[in-house]
């Protein structure tokens, strides 16, 4: 009998990076910005399902019932508090160990836009076989597109695409030179978040790393401990620095999927239109004598004379206005939504 | 007896110039911009019924309706499609000379903005109490703010607040230069669209200067026709052209009440809050690290982030954003919602 194949999907996110739209309440994932229209989280559950017979979703808590919603047949682990991503991951193995000693797991964000979804689940047949061959960790290496500093880097020895590749180093956020270089190299690659791994081996590796996380999780997937007792304490950190920096012989496998993380207003302008030329907009827009403005509503009008470069968003009960090259900023806003203006968070 | 004094109401407005808080269904007199938070008509209502045994509104057929609800035993009459002042106001005189051959009128805009409604008052009194002396016709004059370039002027041999004055001459909206030159000179006032006459008169000379206007109204006052076949075809012109710029002895008021016609949202925001230093808001609304915005909302949030000199206006279905110097492009914008858009008009 070949093993069972399972998909984690992380489903926490705050809701921050495209607010208005994204709220506390309906983070980025349950948006519909997939290249279909339809959510994010939609269409990476089909891209997961294409691949994995078993789905176990990480969320936090208060988005328990609208994901199981959005999400049927999912087994969906609620956090009491978000501890970045390696206890979430840890606690999925842990749950899915407990009743399939040799899963091969593949873990991946809910909240990115996937053009080529089928060319993706592809790379995930292949890793999902290598992990099944030799027991490897490995990790899915977006083709880089521009110099982005907002992202981690892989290094490679030689980059082909859709096939598996050892990995030299992973490398932190660089900066602009070094971003430039390593894309100019064609030996670097985007760390998209995307991995894969055996659940015995990836809790092996946390408990040789950072203990409390996996004596943590496995006493909640036992049901020994209460989630809100246990989770509040353990160490806060991502799977790459706690387990792939430092494991051995660590995979990549190469892919060009039209991938974008969508991690501000300015880059889903990007996405809906090339800069540099006319306006981006999404429902009803009018737009005169201005360029390289987003204008995105979800409902009614949004009507911009004689503005260039801004992103002018209005989602439900809430109207943002900011200069795309300061989009990030919207973080300080919902940062300053307090007291009354809490509802609007 | 005393003469019986009649205020004429002039209510029609397009609703463009504060779009899109003003809709063709709610043009401007009807948002709630007075000094306590009261409807601009209600304002002007209030200051009128202080002077008017007799209140007489002239508005679009199509917001007859809401008129009378808003104005509870003033008569209200529709015009068929706008044809200017002159005919508006000839059709009032009419339909009041048809049981009041003495009448003197106070004639004024809805639209304005009064800071002190109790000393316009007192200026109305003087200027009726004029009329029924001297048969004359006669005007406020606003003494003027700053060198506005979109009023325009009057120019008199002294100006005395509050105390009639003959006028020389009536400017029409000058240039910068002589804007500045006039409001240094002490000697000019805006021309605030406020005015008094007889009825008789008024009539009298707009049946020398455009007698069809004059046959015209006469004919829809006694029922020998109906508005919508007569008034199409009356000369559209002002009551300034037709006959203020050119009749005997008119004399004015100067007078200062903290006026504005609040003809922009960049007028708006000045009404709001000086200029140059922070943000004016109303409603809801969040401004980190911007000045001299505007940013005006009826419901819901606005937020704004790293913008200056912007208008955003989030009003009903609609949002708004132009740079505040272009407040008056507003218009383009409506001029553009056409098809399916054009229900935000």
């Amino acid at each position: 009998m070949p093993p069972v194949r399972h998909a984690v999907i992380l489903a926490g996110g705050s809701g921050t990076r495209l607010w208005p739209a994204s709220r506390q309440a309906r983070p980025k994932q349950l948006l519909p910005l997939g290249p279909h229209g339809e959510t994010l989280l939609a269409a990476t559950l089909e891209r997961a399902r294409g691949v994995a017979a078993s789905i176990t979703i990480v969320t936090s808590e208060a988005l328990v019932d609208v994901t199981r919603e959005a999400a049927p047949g999912a087994h969906v682990l609620g956090e009491p508090v978000g501890r970045n991503t390696a206890p979430a991951i840890g606690l999925a193995a842990a749950t899915i160990l407990a009743t399939d000693p040799d899963a091969a797991l593949v873990v991946m964000p809910s909240d990115h836009r996937v053009a080529d979804g089928a060319r993706l689940q592809r790379v995930f047949e292949c890793g999902l076989a290598e992990v099944e061959r030799t027991g490897a960790i490995g990790t899915v290496g977006i083709a880089p597109t521009r110099a982005d500093t907002g992202f981690g880097y892989l290094e490679v020895g030689t980059a082909v695409l859709d096939e598996v590749t050892p990995v030299v180093r992973f490398v932190e956020k660089p900066g602009l030179a070094d971003a430039e270089r390593y894309v100019a190299s064609g030996r670097y690659l985007w760390n998209g978040g995307i991995f894969f791994a055996p659940a015995s081996r990836l809790l092996a590796e946390l408990d040789a790393r950072v203990p409390d996380i996996g004596r943590g999780v496995r006493a909640i997937a036992s049901h020994a401990a209460r989630a809100a007792d246990v989770y509040p304490a353990l160490t806060s950190i991502s799977i790459d620095k706690a387990v792939m920096e430092h494991a051995a012989g660590v995979f990549t496998i190469p892919a060009a999927v039209g991938w974008d993380d969508i991690g501000s207003w300015a880059a889903l302008a990007e996405v809906l239109d090339g800069v540099g030329s006319g306006n981006a907009t999404h429902g009803e827009a009018v737009v005169l004598d201005g360029r390289d403005n987003l204008v995105w509503t979800d409902g009614g009008l949004v009507a911009a004379i004689g503005v260039s470069g801004l992103v002018i968003v209005r989602a439900g009960d809430a109207v943002l206005v900011v200069p795309r090259a300061e989009a990030q900023r919207v973080r300080d806003v919902v940062d300053a939504l307090t007291g009354p203006l809490a509802r609007y968070r």
